[in-house]
């Protein structure tokens, strides 16, 4: 009942036409004779991949979940397979450079992949999910004799790796970090280390997907400063190069709300054999390289939620039939009883699930393309502005569609009415595997604080200021367009808010530096309001402007989904604004009054 | 780790001092000699049973769900017991009266009872949940005979009941129902059936808690007209009384997204023996009775899942420690981590959670006091007028308390970060749980639906203007106490938004009959604030008034929380009285642009 078919069409409508990307990678040497048709072609591989072998294995991975025993971890069946075919169709190294044994294609199509993944097979998503970060880490701090061993694997996918950071008592606050390595030698980037320590939450700690398991495990040298600053990172090999078993150990899987397919491993590190990555003490800041990447690859997961949930409910509502329709479309005939998506309560569902997809879809795509840039651009100064925009969207981008994913998902189900809380009919699996999203990569409300906190306060404002006149020329450009009006007005009128709180809290801050914290939340959700409102003008204002196919549907369904955003959504907004702005609400301590 | 423990000091509180209870119950002759000392006796006695028989099977009720088999279902090991002792306890017939066995209570006690049941176990609620509804529908339309036979078995909860409405092409349109009852002899009460027919999605359709099951089955009699007017109603019991097993079968249980504990069945009826029970034709309306406390035990339920979400939230973030807070409460120690319930965004999550809990809680009680007035006053008048403010409030309660309570849930599992997500801390099984609540009883957008039509517009907003009289009492109450002013003006705010919205409808539905479909949702959630701003003026005043204890916590907490409410939690009204206003906002069909 419940399927995934890739939206390919639509997906290259707003990479190509909507936001120019072939554009960009024309200014890009790294992508050089990449076009739209070669674009097309990875779109459409990949999303056969993930609609012909993820989607089908996504329920029965749910149901089956993962088998632990104290010395293996099995994934469900199917999974061993549909992994080597995915390492096969060289998947996992799409955005990873040529010479490591990657694709050297760029992060846009890579989110687009991640996409998909997601839609179709979230838990499978899970264990290559970290494997670009992964990649990305080893490439930039380790030795060159660890990079040598280690860097194609996992660029290629032969090699799964993970990310060892929460402890039981260390979550958000990784400053508790207590796992030890112990070095064999003089302190340096390289140095074998033995570490001891246990982690959680440990996304593919073990499994019997490939060959070796490459850990990337934050720990404390001896005499390390406390807190984050004395944080370094080892890389741990499940098997040694010389064929040993390390002492690497799983202690349990654990029974999860979702995502189940996915194995979250409990581990425990005994005198396991490893070696420094980085400069001692600089583990946090070597994670963090890969912190935008990461974060904007989970934030595609909940467009990949708010998809799956989309296009799963307009088909369920136009066969499901229950009451008359008090409007109907002309030329309907007569019938007991309608399509359920003729009655309003669903139209506004569907166009709602709609605009949230198209919008936070450009949205992660605008973030891909001058990500990209910010790497590959062969000008410095261009490279960095794209950076500081890239830092100022990923906490948005992150908290906002991880967010609204779930949200979406968990409001399509009324759709479904009592069959949407059984099993087969696959939505409430798409409610519980988009809970995650929300709270790994740094729970959304990390992400609000480190909006707030680094991204705005600690500039004055500037790199915020610099976002909102890249998105301002959207307005002025829908002014030349008397159809476009309701969108230059609305996206002004979000740049105008947002301007205005965030001024409010640059001046109020150092009387009372603890507002930004109480109503960062908010701000969050406004700005991410603002970016809504800019991605569905740029939708209207780019698909009117073509001439021929716009993706999957027409200009007419396109421009209604932005209109729908604009008319019903995003009065929302106003919300949050006056939320942020009232410094005076009171927010006392639980147990304190 | 997920405990539970029923704030009956708190519900004593709202119920006797803010609400004045025990004012009530002496203008009903019913209830003559109750008193807030007996409430406090079943409230209490009722919590510990919630506390210590029902909450520790739970989890475990959870995790084994039900057991089928083609002839016979078996509940999680320990439901059995738990419901005998139910059932010893006297707590299926807390209201029912005491001619039938029952303890002839006021609803609102049973309310409470509903709230500490869902709270502590909503899937072992789900058995006795529909009890009460039986009960009113067997009073009130069986024949002499069937109503010696089953009235006090039900009441006592000797023998369970089940309500047998959806059938797989049948959910929210009942019109569409096709299950058969052929008379034997001539139409009328009382009849011998033969029922034919399949029905879905019934509670406790099969189950090993009684010796015998009593199915009120919705049917349609030959010849019978098409739609709901031919819809009659059939007592069906599993075991005949001449002790043979009537063919009533359960083909199976669903496997569902939460309350695993509660059996759904697939219900077959193969000729099964029964008796109509009310008029022929008139099934729908017999079943409408029972639709007022229904639906408000479906609304608590959304209570007791917040109250759930709230205490388990408060405890754990009062525990978990991760970094320093920004601000810390006076004389706090040095601390390398902070409990994060010191750091805004959770004393946000905290207080918000707090506030809906009170707010929904005291208007779930001032329905419960209006209903056992409806039935229970001297005075005729009265008695209608007290039944037209419930049927306004009903369709609200039901539809803003369910979905507060599962959208509450769903942010409170934010404060676990990723413990949240794993089974053993419980909350993820409330989020589950939680969500059913917002589909069963009528969707929450049948209720809209329900709400704008039936209860508003056809009676030119009559019922709901004498509604926003009484609120509109508490304003002025305010006003004596300068203390109060936010309150008053908060909640004058929202009734003259209401007035003003309800007004526009009225006038402009007749040249557009479809605008109040299009901002149902909205109107609905924007009188459910009003509903929680009346809920913390009332909170507020009677809580200042009163000398002495006021429940489980002091003055300054309890309006705190209310403070919350209307200064962090009332701005959402805004939105929505604005949507229901934009009678020009388009939304066409999906595939019609």
């Amino acid at each position: 009942m419940w399927t995934y078919r890739a939206p390919v069409a639509d997906m290259l409508h707003l990479m190509t036409q909507v936001l120019d990307a072939p554009a960009s990678w024309s200014t890009l040497p790294a992508f050089d004779g990449l076009d739209a048709a070669t674009a097309h072609q990875v779109l459409e591989q990949a999303g056969r991949f993930a609609a012909e072998v993820l989607a089908p294995l996504n329920a029965p991975g749910d149901v089956a979940g993962c088998h632990w025993t104290p010395t293996a971890v099995s994934t469900p069946a199917g999974f061993p397979a549909a992994y080597a075919a995915f390492v096969a169709g060289g998947w996992p190294g799409l955005a990873c450079a040529s010479e490591a044994g990657g694709q050297g294609l760029p992060q846009l199509l890579n989110v687009a992949l991640q996409e998909m993944v997601t839609a179709s097979n979230h838990g499978f998503g899970m264990y290559p999910g970290i494997l670009h970060g992964a990649y990305e880490v080893i490439k930039a701090h380790a030795v060159p004799a660890l990079r040598e061993r280690y860097l194609a694997p996992v660029a290629t996918g032969t090699w799964l790796a993970t990310m060892n950071l929460s402890e039981p008592h260390a979550g958000s606050d990784l400053g508790l970090v207590r796992t030890k390595a112990e070095p064999l030698g003089a302190v340096a980037n390289g140095v074998p280390v033995r570490v001891t320590g246990q982690k959680v939450f440990i996304s593919g700690g073990d499994h019997d997907l490939t060959d070796n398991i490459v850990h990337l495990v934050l720990c404390r040298l001896p005499d390390s400063p406390p807190g984050t600053k004395g944080l370094s990172l080892a890389l741990v090999p499940k098997w040694l190069p010389d064929g040993r078993r390390n002492a690497v150990h799983c202690d349990g899987v654990e029974k999860k709300m979702g995502i189940k397919a996915s194995a979250t491993c409990q581990m425990r590190f005994d005198q396991a054999e490893g070696w420094l990555i980085g400069e001692p003490h600089r583990g946090l800041a070597a994670m963090f390289l890969m912190m935008n990447s990461a974060r904007l690859l989970t934030a595609v997961q909940g467009v990949g939620h708010l998809e799956a949930a989309t296009q799963n409910a307009l088909a369920y509502t136009a066969e499901r039939q229950q009451m008359r329709a008090s409007r109907r479309p002309p030329g309907a005939t007569a019938s007991p009883a309608d399509p359920i998506a003729w009655h309003p309560a669903m139209r506004r569902l569907l166009w709602t699930l709609q605009a949230r997809t198209d919008g936070l879809r450009v949205l992660a795509y605008q973030i891909a393309l001058w990500l990209d840039e910010s790497e590959q651009h062969p000008d410095a100064d261009h490279r960095r502005s794209r950076s500081e925009l890239v830092s100022v969207l990923t906490p948005v981008a992150k908290a906002f569609s991880t967010d609204l994913g779930h949200r979406s998902a968990d409001e399509a189900l009324q759709a479904w009415g009592g069959y949407g809380f059984v099993h087969d009919f696959g939505i409430e699996q798409t409610v519980r595997d988009s809970r995650i999203a929300m709270i790994y990569e740094g729970t959304n409300e990390i992400q609000a604080i480190d909006l707030v906190q680094r991204k705005i306060l600690d500039d004055g404002g500037l790199r915020a200021d610099a976002l909102r006149a890249e998105l301002g020329a959207e307005v002025d450009a829908c002014r030349c367009d008397d159809a476009l009006k309701p969108f230059a007005d609305a996206l002004a009128a979000q740049l105008e808010a947002w301007s205005q709180v965030q001024q409010a809290l640059i001046d109020g801050a150092p009387q009372d530096p603890e507002w930004p914290l109480r109503v960062a939340d908010d701000l969050l959700q406004g700005i991410g309001h603002a970016l809504l409102a800019w991605a569905w003008a740029r939708i209207a204002r780019r698909t009117r402007q073509v001439d021929g196919a716009v993706g999957g549907r027409s200009e007419q369904q396109w421009l209604a989904a932005a209109r729908h955003g604009i008319d019903w959504l995003l009065p929302q907004a106003q919300v949050h604004w006056a939320r942020v702005a009232r410094r005076d609400a009171a927010l006392p301590f639980v147990t304190g009054v």
